[in-house]
Parts: structure tokens; C-alpha cells; sequence
């Protein structure tokens, strides 16, 4: 068995999240059943994070063992024809040691939230981003996020069905700025609780909007009570950016010397 | 009659062009329906520029007179109401004097052409870039694209079904630029000629792929001859961003002075 690393990229929009489902499409699905097609094995697909229905992947990082005699490029090359027409597309391909596993080697993973702020409708970034009408305060927003980065119970912004043994994280960067008309926010941890992202971002824009004091961000979290969660950001606008692992530090390392 | 300016946003996707068409969807033929929806005249929607089957407007400049006693706004937020759930947006709207004309008053237009180069298939970016799988040089392209700036005859770079009088236009930039696996190209001119953008991305994109010498795209502006023309760019990777008027710069002289 040889163990391949393989970096997906997708559009969440017609999945219902990353996982596999029994009756509904999802990316592991499809890409298991890709995998089915062209090698004859039933493999099964980790990977780093678990997305919901339409969030999105730039560079999620997963992997499957396979038995059959195939170079990456080649297996790359056969899963993006036959995923086709899913929006699912394997940017990189490579050979990983036996021990190596996209979910628990990582030690690292990052998200970006695109939000559209403006009264008209989204026409090109529909199912891109979401759709925030009232002015937002991005500075506010920022100020507030900062009370959430570092070493916290995270139950109030942690979904009912999430899985996690404990909610106490560390957040290591939460930044929000403006791009014109644009609201990003880019979040970086060592992993993330089930809607962490999605929740802390939908309280940022209550604050955001006036509707939050930048205070009750800290007191939303200190309650470590979901009743005391605002809003849950919808999935469209949220990114899988990126998953680190100790030896992308040894490369740039090397890089470096 | 009171002469309303639109600036429209549209996902060119679903659409047979700008301009109106007897028996397929068009952005024109929508808002004429959507205001006659609204305000029960028949209207016409004038623009500065008209976009292909397939092509993006970021900020399309256009104009309608329009009878009866609406203020901007609320014509605006009616018109983003009824073109629901079509992927148009009215994203400015303001009362212009009745010699104001969308096309004839622009004294110059602007477009972007978003090309994703890498070898895997788009997800995200489907129907909003050309992909091209072979590595461009987007340096060549960039200084073959310099031979186009300026007075020419661009017969070469134009459309069997170009309405233009004359071939003979001022291009004022055209510049290529690489944002990791993006290759970028900004270009204004005081007017195109039909099919124009995507004609020369075509050839530039030869260039990058080393398929075309740089020198090539001279001798085929030279040439003045359509044959001569290596390749027309696909509409889905071409955006309208801007359409300049002469009080824009009376704005930007009062703003610095």
C-alpha cells in the first residue's frame, strides 16, 4: 500500500459538506467513487477538515492508501477527468510516508470568510461570499476578534453536533480588514471546533453592525454557553485556506539556509 | 422624462450578451422587462460598452429616461427586487441632464481579462476565467503587448460582425501582470472594436505559451488582415470594469484641489 497526499480544491455549493453521506453528494464521496473507477479499490479518503454543506476548499489537504502501481501525476491526472463535471479539482499529488495522515499530523489549519458589504445584490460571488447589507465597522470587528485569539473554552461558539473532546483551543490569529467593498476575515489555529469559524464570524458582524458592543464578544465567550452564541455566519462565504504540518517548517527551513 | 444612470454588476453566464435579442436572455431585455414591471413604460437601456455571450460587467455605465416621478434610490431597490433571482445588480443609480449619454458622453473604457493558469481543472472559478494549462510567461506577454499600445489599425483584432466605422483606435494600456497561478491583464482605451480584448488576450496568450515569437504580434497588427489572428480568447475570463466620463474628472480635480 502506498499512501498519497492529495490537496483538493472545491466549490461546497452542490456537496453536503465534505464528509461522506449515505443518500446525499458530498467530496469524499465523490472522490471515493472517482478512486473506485480508476483503480477497481475501495479506498477510504481522510482529510484535515471536516467542511459543511457550501463552504469551500482552496487547499484542503487529505490522503488515501492505494494497493494498485500508479505515479502521482498519474493518479492526478485521472481523478480530475473523472470528477469531472464535480466542482472538485486535485491540485497536488504526492507519496507520503506510511505514517503520515492529513487530519492528525497537521498541526495547523487556516480559514478565510468572505463578506460582500453593500445594499445591492451579489451577482458574479453568489454562493461566493456572504451578502452583508448594513455598513459594516471592520475596525470594531477587528478590535473585538482580538479578545477571542489565544487559549479559551470556546463552548459558545462550538455547534451542538460537534465532536470534539474539549472546546478549549487556542486561537492563534483572527484578522479582519476591508478590501473596498469586502470584509475578510482570515482565522489560523492548531484545529477548530464544529462552526467555530462560521459562529465567531457571524458575532464580529453583530458587532460589525452596531448591534454588539465590542465588549460582549468577551462576554459571549467567557459564558461558554451557546444560548450566548448571536449568529452563525452562513457557509458560502467560508474558505478551508490551508493546512500546515511539521515538515512544511523543515522546508523552509532548508529554503532558508 | 428624467434620464436615469444605472451601474450595473451582471454574471454574463446565463445571458446571450448586453444587448437585447429577439427570442434569448439578455442583461438589456431583463431590465427593460424589470422596469416595465415597475413602472409600466416601455423603455430603453443604453450602455457604454456590449458585452459578449459569457462576458462580466463590474460596473457597466447605462441609461433609461423614464416618465414617471421615482427618486433614485427607490428605483434602484425596486430594480434589484424584480431582476431577482436573475444575476444582475444595480449597484449605482443617480439622475444625469438629458444630453448625459452612457455611450456617446464616455470618453473611455476599461476591461480585465482573468486568465487561471495551472494544469487541474477550475472548481470555484468555473464561468469567471479562461484556464490555460501550459506555464505562460507572462513577462513575453507583457512586453509584446506594448507593440499594441497606441494609434493603430486593429482590423486584425476585430469581430466579422464589428459595427465600428473604423478600425483605427488609440489603445491607451495593456498590461500583464502574474498573481501566483493568475495572470492578469488591464486594459483602456477611449473605445474597442468588437471582439478587441479577447482577440489580443488570444495572441498575448500564444506569446506566453511560447507558441507565438513576441515579434509576432506586430506583424500581425501590421497585417491588418482578420486571418492573421492566432486566437480570440474565451468571453467567460472578460470583465467591464469602468467607463470613464468627462465630469469624473472635474470630480477628481474639486477632490484634490
Amino acid at each position: 500500500m502506498t499512501r498519497f497526499a492529495l490537496t483538493l480544491e472545491f466549490d461546497g455549493t452542490p456537496f453536503f459538506g465534505l464528509q461522506r453521506q449515505k443518500n446525499e453528494p458530498s467530496v469524499q464521496g465523490a472522490v471515493e467513487a472517482a478512486l473506485f473507477a480508476i483503480l477497481g479499490e475501495k479506498v477510504t479518503l481522510h482529510s484535515a477538515g471536516r467542511t459543511d454543506s457550501g463552504v469551500h476548499a482552496l487547499a484542503m489537504r487529505s490522503h488515501v492508501d492505494i494497493a494498485k502501481d500508479i505515479t502521482p501525476f498519474r493518479l492526478m491526472e485521472a481523478l480530475n477527468a473523472v470528477l469531472r463535471p464535480d466542482p472538485i479539482a486535485v491540485i497536488d499529488c504526492e507519496i507520503k510516508p506510511g505514517d503520515w495522515h492529513s487530519r492528525f499530523s497537521s498541526i495547523g489549519r487556516s480559514y478565510q470568510y468572505r463578506i460582500r458589504n453593500r445594499r445591492a445584490p451579489l451577482t458574479v460571488d453568489i454562493n461566493r461570499a456572504w451578502h452583508v447589507r448594513p455598513d459594516l465597522d471592520h475596525q470594531a470587528m477587528h478590535r473585538a476578534a482580538q479578545t477571542l485569539v489565544g487559549h479559551h473554552d470556546f463552548t459558545t461558539f462550538r455547534s451542538a453536533h460537534c465532536q470534539s473532546e474539549s472546546a478549549i483551543k487556542t486561537l492563534d490569529r483572527l484578522d479582519v480588514r476591508r478590501e473596498d467593498d469586502w470584509v475578510i476575515i482570515d482565522t489560523a489555529a492548531r484545529s477548530f471546533l464544529h462552526h467555530q469559524v462560521r459562529s465567531m464570524v457571524g458575532c464580529l458582524a453583530l458587532v460589525g453592525m452596531g448591534r454588539w458592543t465590542e465588549s460582549q464578544i468577551g462576554q459571549a465567550l467567557a459564558a461558554a454557553d451557546r444560548h450566548e452564541l448571536g449568529l452563525n455566519a452562513p457557509p458560502q462565504g467560508l474558505y478551508f485556506v490551508a493546512a500546515k504540518y511539521p515538515e512544511d517548517n523543515n522546508i523552509n527551513q532548508e529554503r532558508n539556509s
